[in-house]
């Protein structure tokens, strides 16, 4: 969102064909609930090119980028680093923590999403492992809840440039405008 | 959680293989984040089949069911209806008149999560259609962030009941105890 430093998600592993969705909805989650920028292993070309195609028709700024290296993107990110694994401290724990570092710090903050298992060397690469819950479910929701936290909901709130089309909130039904009739 | 009035997740609409994991991280959601039952289409049995191993071996309770007919449970039900989508109200607007009806009016909930295109009289049926944004991203993100809203956080504090093991939230690496240990 800009608001203050910049908040990068990183998708680690990527298997082609069965992570497709998933890792689209890591970059589409990370967009839509505050942080400025996803990146993605170089396999997943397709999800980076859907998650660019919603970003040209609703908006940004956001950037979504592929590395080949993201072992290398973890030892040289001058920030903090954020873990989200169900093994982790309690996010209700080491939120404000986390919030102090990067809102009062100026910390930009790297937020890693793992697929597959992920290598121990990213615990420990990690300022903070944190679990949204220490239950099995959906990296995808706990990237959600994450965020949410972080921003404390004034990622809702946020504005976009550059669209070409916006939802208009509806209590019932659906109403899309395009962009430049406000 | 059994802490008022029942939360009852409806997924409405799957598509066998395409859909099959979006699914079974609704339900694992929906179950990490305080929800106390998940309703699938018929069609969905493998889906259901993963999150009762979850539930049996990480504890409940928890309910996983399939429907032939989620249409009528949006008929018949009794109490308040929910439908997450991007063209709704805002979730920040609306969550403070559900989280009354729910635990100050003891209104049972249901909250319908769709897949491809949601029938229009699901946007009728509904108490209120909400979007956690006006953007498109993720049905799992937007019931996670939902589901911590409506509970405030309390999801997080949840026991578990009958686990077989335990994630014990940790700094670095990963603990797992058995449940009996303790």
């Amino acid at each position: 969102m800009n608001e203050t430093a910049e908040v990068v998600i990183l998708r680690l592993g990527h298997r082609p064909g069965r992570d497709e969705r998933m890792t689209t909805h890591v970059g589409l989650t990370a967009r839509a609930l505050g942080a400025d920028r996803v990146c993605f292993p170089d396999n997943a070309g397709q999800s980076k090119a859907t998650v660019a195609d919603i970003t040209d028709r609703f908006g940004g700024p956001f950037d979504v980028e592929l590395t080949d290296s993201p072992q290398a993107m973890l030892r040289n990110w001058a920030g903090k680093i954020v873990h989200l694994t169900m093994y982790g401290e309690r996010v209700q724990d080491v939120e404000g923590e986390i919030r102090d570092a990067h809102q009062d710090a100026g910390e930009p903050l790297l937020v890693v999403v793992g697929a597959e298992k992920v290598p121990f060397d990213v615990y420990e690469e990690a300022d903070w492992n944190v679990g949204v819950t220490n239950q099995p479910h959906s990296e995808v929701a706990g990237l959600a809840v994450f965020l949410d936290r972080l921003f404390e909901g004034r990622e809702l709130e946020r504005e976009w440039d550059d669209a070409d089309r916006r939802v208009i909130p509806m209590e019932t039904g659906k109403r899309v405008e395009s962009a430049d009739e406000e």
